[in-house]
This record gives structure tokens, sequence and C-alpha cells, in this order.
């Protein structure tokens, strides 16, 4: 946490007529979310003409034009069991968004309960999740939306905080599950240790606590560094709590964002539970566009390839982030921020009681940024001090543009909140 | 309702031996489902190469392949908006099935209410809904999933019983819906009257009854004649029953069956509603394969030519249903059977207590017919009479064969009950 310096107060003119400057040029520039840019769409291109004439059966020869095949592809499962660490029989491939399946398994656990549940959850008095924070806005929307009571807990470098969990789940017999973006955690980078994981899936809790352990960013590296992949089921499975996790994951970040295919992974328990209830809901996802992706990716290797063209296009883009923040910010001392390893998102904290007002003026210069408070369940932030950027999705020029745009907000926020204290 | 002519009995030894030499064939033909063959399939398979090089963003430049446009692909929509007769800005092209969506429509009603609820529906005592018979099994198989009550109602040629719907609506006010597919019904090719449709959108029932209107067979004719398509949002409207109905349908049986596009249209209100529902599961549909469909569709008119071709190859096999039928069965008064304008079914009706004892027949001869019961809620056709059969999905040769020898099944059990009541 950064304390205002004592040179910020006597900057505030200074940095009042460099924010008037700006919101002059009326600039338009979108660092909301995290969406992949043109450039990197245009990578899976090929999807626009596969899979092909006369290119319709799976290797067994199933014609995939028609109903059935409930479980998706086996191919494509093959393609990123190892990655995800699912064996293919337990990982399902389905329909083009892994945030459906997020939102489809809690759905079914509140009207029909999961394995190990008395009753749906629906029918309990109270049920709780456990939210590490900074998190990810649209987890705790769906939990929101679904009516779960969301109790933050602190997200550390190596995942969330052990400590708080252990205290939260011997306080409140409500709690049933925490979400976790294990690798390139959203939005800090945190990437879960082992060690973490390992207390997570032996935590003491109800036969029905569940881990959603939603693994986004399983194969989205800017570096060169490779975390090595966790084992999370076979270590519940040690643990004595098999069925306690459910693994998501997507190609919305490998081919296309709204024409990928999501994942879902778990216990054999937890499959037959989820594919049972899925039944009725579905005849089979879209598997032509699964065999799309077969023949795009061709193997764990051709994934791994096509994720270092991701990395050409989105590593300078983070390279800029940190480049524009220590120039404008760091002299100042200004805010402290992560530098992921991977992921779609830095995160990046400011004085207690600064982030909405930075934001505002941010928006008022045309610079939209992730509002705060998004980071935390119910948008709130209590400390008012989190910001989301995300820099994928322009281009290099505006992500420049805006990130040196924000900082001059954001210093004239410092410098007035400084400045009021000072008062 | 056919009754057991007297010379049945006489035959028995005849049938049994028919029976036995059909045994000994060693078929294996599947008459269950309403799947469309490998040659309707192939009448759309432009999909396989389509959109093609750099066709990716919609009329009004939208890049299809990022996140994004919940409500689906505006020019999808106004191609299906006349012949479903619901407004674009009411009309909803989302995921490769109408299944999901109406099973999504009765999850969210039961997590969260619909317009004009109370509390959820879910929160209820008892939620019950009228399963117009015979039906469709996954309708009855997703309200009991959802732990709806299901009460049948008999469906007439020109729509359900009003009578008895009204009756039922009198006694219990636990009913909040009604199944309906109005267009050559499942499975009786029935199809409803704008008075039948006028009636069901007027009935005295509470805010939040809901009709699910599942069209999923608006377009697919097999005769010449062409139902004039009934406007119930508007009818609906007009008896100040607005947000009554939920229109279903999809283009699982236009395009391909697994990888189309299903719609959900229905009044401003409750298009908001899903909406807002369905943003905590969905980013958006698979806009890209939504382009493939209005580029191999191109128009109202293209739809409408691509339906002929439909008719084409499966009104042969509607023929063969009656052929078959009127050949082997009508000489011995067994059965009476629709004789459907459109749709995937035909339905049959034998003497009481004999469908489960034919079907179970033609299993053993390798024939696999819909398992008696599945039109009936709770797969139990009380007189055990109605058989689905599905022409569409064999050959022609294949579906010969599985009549025949269905036949043989049915006139077998037939003689075997009217031995046993002549006994």
């Amino acid at each position: 946490m950064s304390t205002a310096p004592v040179t910020l107060p006597d900057r505030l003119a200074e940095f009042q007529s460099a924010y008037d400057e700006l919101k002059a040029r009326g600039l338009r520039l979108d660092l909301t979310r995290g969406k992949p840019a043109a450039d990197q769409l245009a990578l899976s291109d090929a999807l626009l003409t596969l899979p092909g004439a006369g290119s319709y059966t799976d290797a067994a020869g199933t014609d995939l034009r028609n109903y059935g095949g409930a479980s998706g592809l086996p191919e494509l499962r093959a393609l990123f069991s190892d990655a995800l660490r699912v064996p293919v029989p337990q990982l399902l491939a389905l329909g083009n968004s892994s945030l459906t399946l997020m939102h489809d398994v809690l759905a079914f656990a509140m009207l029909h309960g999961v394995p190990g549940s008395e009753r749906p959850w629906g029918r309990e008095e109270t049920v709780s999740f456990l939210c590490p924070v900074p998190g990810y806005d649209r987890h705790f929307a769906i939990t929101e939306a679904l009516g779960v009571r969301m109790i933050p807990v602190p997200l550390n470098d190596d995942g969330p905080d052990i400590a708080a969990v252990k205290a939260a789940l011997e306080l409140d017999p409500t709690i049933k599950g925490i979400w976790c973006v294990p690798v390139y955690s959203n939005p800090t980078g945190a990437v879960y240790s082992e060690e973490v994981a390992r207390e997570l899936v032996s935590l003491t809790a109800g036969d029905d606590f569940r881990i959603m352990w939603d693994n986004a960013y399983a194969v989205h590296h800017i570096t060169d560094w490779r975390p090595e992949p966790i084992d999370v089921l076979r270590l519940a499975a040690e643990a004595g709590n098999p069925d306690r996790v459910f693994v998501f994951a997507s190609t919305s970040k490998v081919t296309y964002a709204g024409a990928g295919v999501g994942f879902l992974g778990s216990s054999p328990d937890n499959i037959a539970w989820f594919s049972h209830w899925a039944s009725f809901q579905s005849i089979g996802p879209d598997k032509l566009n699964q065999l799309r992706h077969v023949e795009l990716l061709q193997s764990p290797e051709g994934v791994a390839a096509h994720m270092e063209k991701h990395r050409a296009l989105i590593a300078p883009k983070f390279a800029a982030v940190q480049e524009v923040f220590g120039r404008r910010l760091a002299p100042f001392g200004v805010g402290s921020w992560t530098d992921p390893k991977g992921g779609y998102f830095v995160t990046l904290t400011v004085s207690p009681g600064v982030a909405k007002r930075a934001i505002a003026l941010a928006a008022e210069a045309g610079i939209a940024i992730t509002p705060a408070g998004s980071t935390h369940p119910y948008l709130d932030d209590p400390e008012d001090a989190v910001i989301r950027i995300a820099p994928t999705f322009p281009t290099i020029d505006d992500l420049n543009a805006g990130l040196e745009g924000f900082c001059t907000a954001l210093l004239l926020a410092e410098a007035e909140k400084a400045s009021a204290s000072a008062a």
C-alpha cells in the first residue's frame, strides 16, 4: 500500500492543468474488459472455413451434424486433458462459454443439490461462498444472482489466505464453496502454489463444499516461465475429498472469445451428476465447432504454439503497463501494481479512497476503466483502492494513450486526496 | 380407438410364426427419435465452409468473433421473425438448442420467478404444469426434473381440450403453465386453431401463468398446405395477458440438428426478464454460427425453399407409414393412426394394454420404437395404447423393413390380447 508522499499536494495545480488538457483532447478509449484484440482473433481465422467440405465425422465415425454426443468430442477433450490435468472421461467439452458451465453448476446445486448435499442448496436457509479478493466480477455476479451470500477472503500471491479461509469455515456452517482462479488469477495474476491447493482440498468442510476452480488462463503465458499445472482432482482424492472440485476452462482466449468451447472437469461422481441434470437441458453441444477446434489446434503442442502467437501480440501490452506506470506513477510513490506472467489483467492498488475518484476522472476524459469495486463482492471494495487494468483489447497506441491519460487522472485524484489530508 | 375384431384370435398361430420368422432375421433398426437423416443434414453442408475467409462481421460492422451480442445476430432474427410471428426486438437467437432455452426459462422461473410472480416458483409449496397428451417426452422430462408436478389434459386435433384445461385451472391454483406444440404437434401432428390459441391466452389464471409455445415445426411442412401462423403474442396482448407466452423454435430440423440455432420470443417484459438472468450465464451466443446460418439461408424465402428440399426427402417416409399401416393393420381393424401434414411424427393408437407388449416384441426382433408411455407425463400412458412413430431418421428401406416388422409384432400383440379376452 503506498502512502501519499509529501510532494503530492504541491503538485495539485500542475496535475489539475495536465488533466484539463487531457479532457480537452476528447479521447474515446476503453480499457475495461479482458477481451482479445482483433489481431489475436485473427490467429484463429482458419475457423472461418473449417471443418471444410466433407468433414463432419469424428474418429469413431459419428456424424457430428446430428444430435447427441453429450460429453463433447473426445478428440478435443484429449487436446486439453493434460494442460488441465483432467482425464478425458472426466472432462466435458460443451458450449461456447465456461461462464455458462459455472452458472449452471451453481444453478443445478441450488435446484437439486450436489453429491453429498442433504437437500437442494435452494432449500437451505442461507448458502454462502468464499470469494478471494481481488477477484473476478462475473464470478461474484453469478453468486449474487443465485442468492448465494458472498464472504470476501484475502488473495495472496500463492492463492487464497488459508488462515482466513479456515477461520471463516469454522465460524460459518453455511459456507458451501469458494471461487478460485489458480493460474494468473483475475485480476492480480497470482499463481496458486501446490501447497495452497493441497490446503484447499483438505479443508474441514461439509460433504457438499465445492471449489470452483476456474482455470481460465492455464495456457495463457506471457513470459518463458511455465507454472507446473496442479493436479487438483488428484490432490482432492488424496485428501479424501474426491468430489470437492469443479474445474472450468475454455478456448475463449485461445481461439474466438465468442465462438469457442467451454470445458468442465471433475470427479466421476460430479461429472455423472452434472451430466444427469444437463441431459434435461441439452441433446448435446455443437460438436462441429469442436471439430473446427481440433482441426485448428491439432495437438497439445499445437495449442502451446498457438498461445505463443498470442503472447507475441499481448506481452508488449503488458510491458507498456509496467513502463507507463513505472515512469508516471513511481516517481511520486503513487500506486503499486502487479507484474503478471500471464492472463489478462494487472491489478493497480492506489491510496484508500482514491480508486473511484480516479476512475471517474478518467471516464470524464473519455477513458473507460473497469468500475472501482468490480474486484469485490457486491461491488464493494471497502478500501476503495483496487483498480483492474485490462490491456489486451486496445491497440498498443490506444493502450498507451489510455494508460498515460489514466495516470494523469490518478495523479490528480491522489494529489486531491493528499491535499485534503494535509489541510 | 379400435376394438379387436373377432378374426384376430383365429390368426394367433399365423402371427406368432410370422413373428418368429421376423426375429430369426436379426434386424437392427431404430425408429425411436425424431432425428433428421444424413441426406437431410447434407442439405446444409455449405455450413462446413461458411462463413468463409474474411467474413466475421454483421451488417453493423460488429466483430462476431469476440464477446458480446447477447440477443444474437439481428440478421438471423429477422430471417425467422415472420414465420414465428415475433418482432425482431422480442426474438432472441441464442445457442444450439431450443431445449436449453425451455429448460432455462423454467429453471429461471424456479430460481427467480417470472414477471408477475410473488416469489420464485421454487419457493412455492407445489408448482404444477398442464401437459397435453399425447405430448413430447423431453418437455415432460424437463418439467419432472425441475420438480414441477404434471397434470395431463387431452390434446384434440385443434389443440388442448379447453374445457379440460379450464376445469383443471378452476380446481388447482398451483398450475403455473402449459406445454404447447402449436404446429404439427409432437407426436400427433395436430395443428392448433387460432380459436384454441385465443382461448389459451384468455384463460383465467395467475399473473405468472405461462404458455410454453414450442413452435418446433413452424416451417416443417410435408404437404402443399400451409397453416396460417398464429400471432400468439398479439393474441395474448389483446386478451390483456401480454406476458403469458414464451415462444421457442430452432433450426435443429432446418440445418444441423446438433449445430443449429435456438430462438426465444416473448413480450418485451419477458424478454427483459430472461435477458437479465441470462446475462449472468453468458457473454453472448456463438454469433459466427448464426452468421453461417444467415449466409446459408439468406431470406425467409430461402428458408422456405430449403424446407422444400427436406420435404422431398421425408414426405416419402411419411407416405410409407400410411401405406404399410394401411396394408398391414387396416384389414384386421388394428390401430388408428394420424396422417400429419408436417413435423416429425405419426401417432399410432392401439388397443388398450397392447402398446408396451407390441414395442417389447419389436425390440426382441431388433426394431427399436420409442418406449410406450413416452408420450405421457411420468412415462405413464394409463391406457397403454399410444405409440410414437418417428420415420425420418432411417433410410427408406430400413424404415419399410422396420414398419413391416413392427406391424408383425403389433399384430401378434393384438392377437394375444384378443385371445386372452376371448378366453
